[in-house]
């Protein structure tokens, strides 16, 4: 994570986390047991927020790209980890205090205390002598931790699957593997062509050695993965539907720059100039962008921020994170990487199965192919054995270079000696073969959310503050697309006559589509609040004069201005319903 | 499980799971891998028609019952186990193979292969007894069972929360301790107002001792789980809301009847004739009928089943099944339990929390209280270090009987003895006191839906089979309101003209929020069978006529009686949203 944006005047993460609690955003786990570190659970609003997000990002991800969405189990047998590399690689760096034994990240307790920005990709010797050059202390107690092992833990929830003779199973780091070790029954649905795109949203688990910031680093999370499938040779990005979308990028380049500073550009530019490196990753930026726009992302807090070459997988070609800023600092909400080959041939080399794509030509081709049929009676007696040996050896050699056939003998290597054979004795020869077509070890491109952090990102550049009539108020500037609720409704008091029309209200609210919340208990000035600490962006009041007065109206207010009109039940469903779509705005009624 | 309905002609099932696996519903998961007994995937339509009946029931269940929706985390610490018991006694009956090493159900072993119908219930050593008796024989390799160990074995996944000195952590067998142990924070959501209800969607885990028929059994499923918290003194349901729905129930002294039938009758008479006990049960039960028969299941393979007294938890107070019929066999979709205040008055005794709602009384009462103020300089001398016993003994005493103490001396146990005490000794008076309210530990009334037995049970009903022209035909008889597509969209041939019109047609539905799949690969027939195995209603095909003609026409052909009409374009969207809406029928256009 690199330097902050100007800090803010007042950190708002800690009202939101008490504001969330209170009105049902999300809260840690288990509470009545004393809770555990790294557990959230959403409330009512919060479900539906996140719900909300979910289902905007299948809209845009899966549904308008035409990708497929799938839905596999989280727990998975350890062979895919071995293949994914997560069982040897998927390690975060332990230190544990010699005094209250409290385990921390070596490489944070670096990080906080000293300039190295990066400390996760120092080898653990290096870390442990910065621990003890520093004389860096426990962040529980304060004790030494110079002269501590620092050591690897891997990050994967184990369990068992089965009795008896039960096999290790694993809570999946990450949904993508779940795509992945599926592929050979994926690209069948897919027809066996290039490109296509498989999405899944769904939990995944991180047996994180300090879990912190509230749902910003939990050890159960929900990922929306995007795994996009291509022909590296082939296939380019439909880059014009996105070349004129407006970024803010902080590439590398600018990062090591000591004056370096984040680059306003449109996706189309960025490509051309090379700022970004990977096309397929650039179109996702771009389709990226206006996206965490609509959920309610403040466009003057993110960024595009490229992976250090330090934080790159060494398989990635390129990597971006989509970054927002929370209190000064920015945090990670997406990433969007070009994992080359490298899932799919890995789970082609552990696998029994086919991880390629048969890419037809479009005319078969003919191709010329050396091959050998060396003769047995002859390099039986010559080489024992290791006959067979010198066949796979001549038979390497004619597919790498046929021009050590062209003499009157060729020279193999054999355990460090060299034989020389006469060609004759080779049955070297030169054929045409026809074919069809090759297998295909398609590239995955990928863009990975987590969806804690967008619902988190959302709430936080969401809370406002101001004074209404002489009294503080927070409220939640939620767009409607994720808002819990649209409308509140609520009858002035406790009455019969004002209830019956409250409930139509609520009826042909719903008809028309729009979320309803429905509040009768107590004052209406604390039922405003209550609307506006959850983020509903209007409140409806049915009072006596909507009873009395010859033409029904209700009173409609909005969250952010506050402001009141008195509008009609009649069009009510139909005004609030184009305000919604952005069709009307409330100040113009 | 109970007997059968009469079985029909050809087991689908087999049949099923391979279409499942060749279009995209559902297939073993990690097959690249061997895969892992009772671990599925859903493929692109399959998470389709599990995500349309997910929201189909919170729809009904949730948000129409004006319920609020959590999302909880999966893995929960331990001491919510202890509480609730799963700790303890959530297990199978294990027996292992003494050639083959395989682990079997005991109690499946006996019920296949003797006359015992609810093996689950009897006592370990009775199930070895019956073992050795019958010389039952392991379903794997035949070797004989008899002798053998019949052991418990926890069906809950556990693993370890954190390093160093970290904790256990389990897997939660149902959603619904993710709603219990949050009670305290969810009652205040609710404003402390009974009844109240909660939701929770989502992933749950039983390591199974042999997962079996695919979907049905499996080890991580999705259940969704509505807790609906009654004041046990005064809440009713509204019956009248579903007194009028007929059911077939299977009450259990029907079951327990040689002659015992199925009854066809309504939720208002059922519970009138006490055939379903509970009327908060038999509300669910009603609503949850339309609410299958509109996601698809066969009303006339589908009942409700009361729970044997074996098979009922020994805190419900009444339990049914809802039931389909698969095959012959009867299998659970959901549960319905009056699960009383189990749940929560164990939160209650093992956390440090309250699961109790404060009812407010509308008028504070006065109550006469009696209680005890003993001399202790008389007590003292008398008792010595058993006085403060006879204090509490006392106490218990006037609370318990008043008229214990209206003569002139008391008498109280202790220790088996009896005591008499001078009543002026013990400082009686009895004391008018006010009170606001009481502390009530409300009933919990639980439907637990099994969602991937819901999704099973929709295809296999939808499943079928018949002729066209001369050739054998498989379609899935989905009903709009679940299945992953509800348009087809085909251009004749690749052909520019042809696609443009249909790019337009797919645009023109999706706006009308169709769901639609644009498919233009491989001959006309092979389209049309490949929708009809994925169960899409309508398929609409742009040809030369659409183009050529003066009036823009395209082909509607209507899955189940594959009849073709020819629609104007230009209402196509209104005339299939009617369609798919209810309003009209594609046979009167």
């Amino acid at each position: 994570m690199s330097e902050a944006n100007d800090a803010t005047d007042q950190p708002t993460s800690e009202k939101l986390v008490e504001l969330a609690k209170r009105r049902g955003y999300f809260f840690q786990s288990s509470g009545a047991y004393g809770g555990v570190g790294g557990f959230y659970t959403f409330g009512p609003q919060g479900a539906s927020l996140k719900g909300n997000v979910e289902d905007a990002w299948r809209d845009r991800f899966a549904v308008a790209e035409g990708n497929m969405e799938i839905d596999a189990p989280t727990i998975m047998p350890e062979p895919v980890f071995e293949a994914s590399g997560h069982l040897e690689g998927f390690d975060d760096m332990l230190i544990e205090c010699p005094e209250c034994g409290e385990s921390s990240r070596a490489d944070h307790v670096v990080e906080d205390n000293t300039e190295y920005e990066d400390a996760e990709s120092l080898p653990i010797p290096e870390v442990e002598e910065v621990i003890a050059e520093y004389e860096l202390v426990c962040p529980a107690c304060g004790a030494g931790l110079a002269g501590q092992a620092v050591e690897t833990f891997n990050l994967m929830f184990d369990t068992n699957i089965g009795p008896g003779d039960s096999q290790p199973g694993y809570l999946r780091p990450e949904t993508a593997q779940g795509i992945f070790v599926e592929f050979p029954r994926l690209k069948e649905y897919a027809r066996n062509q290039l490109p296509f795109g498989v999405t899944q949203i769904g939990r995944a688990y991180r047996n994180e050695i300090s879990p912190r910031r509230s749902i910003i680093r939990t050890r159960e999370f929900t990922q929306a993965e995007l795994e996009y499938f291509v022909d590296p040779e082939e296939d380019e990005p439909p880059l014009e539907r996105v070349e004129d979308v407006e970024v803010r990028l902080y590439p590398v380049s600018e990062q090591n720059d000591e004056d370096g500073a984040e680059i306003e550009t449109t996706i189309g530019a960025a490509v051309e100039e090379g700022i970004i490196g990977d096309a397929w990753v650039a179109y996702f930026l771009g389709i990226a962008k206006p996206w965490y726009e609509a959920v309610g992302v403040d466009m003057d807090r993110f960024r595009f921020r490229q992976h250090l070459s330090g934080e790159r997988a060494h398989y990635a070609a390129d990597c971006w994170d989509a970054e927002s800023e929370i209190d000064g600092n920015w945090i990670e909400m997406a990433g969007f990487a070009n994992r080359t080959d490298y899932d799919l041939s890995k789970h082609e080399e552990y696998s029994e199965d086919r991880f390629t794509v048969f890419k037809q030509y479009d005319e078969p081709k003919t191709v010329e192919r050396a091959t050998v049929d060396p003769d047995m009676s002859f390099l039986g007696p010559e080489f024992g054995g290791a006959a067979q040996d010198v066949v796979a050896e001549l038979e390497a050699l004619a597919e790498r270079d046929r021009s050590a056939f062209e003499g009157d003998s060729v020279e193999i290597e054999l355990e460090g000696e060299t034989h020389e054979l006469p060609v004759e004795k080779t049955g070297f020869s030169v054929d045409e073969e026809t074919i069809a077509g090759e297998h295909v070890t398609p590239h995955v491109i990928e863009p990975s959310f987590g969806v804690d952090r967008v619902v988190y990102t959302v709430l936080h550049h969401a809370y406002s503050e101001d004074e209404v009539d002489g009294e503080e108020r927070t409220y939640l500037e939620l767009d409607p697309e994720v808002a819990p609720t649209f409308v509140g409704v609520f009858p002035l008091q406790s009455d019969d006559e004002l209830e019956a029309v409250a409930n139509d209200v609520v009826d042909d609210l719903r008809e028309a589509g729009l979320s309803i919340t429905y509040d009768d208990s107590g004052n209406i000035g604390r039922r405003y609040r209550r609307q506006d600490e959850v983020g509903t962006p209007f409140c409806v009041t049915i009072d006596y004069e909507t009873v009395e007065a010859e033409e029904t109206t209700v009173t409609v207010r909005e969250r952010d201005s506050t402001d009141q009109k008195r509008l009609s039940v009649d069009d009510l469903a139909e005004t609030l319903a184009a305000i919604r779509n952005g069709d009307r705005e409330f100040e113009a009624l």
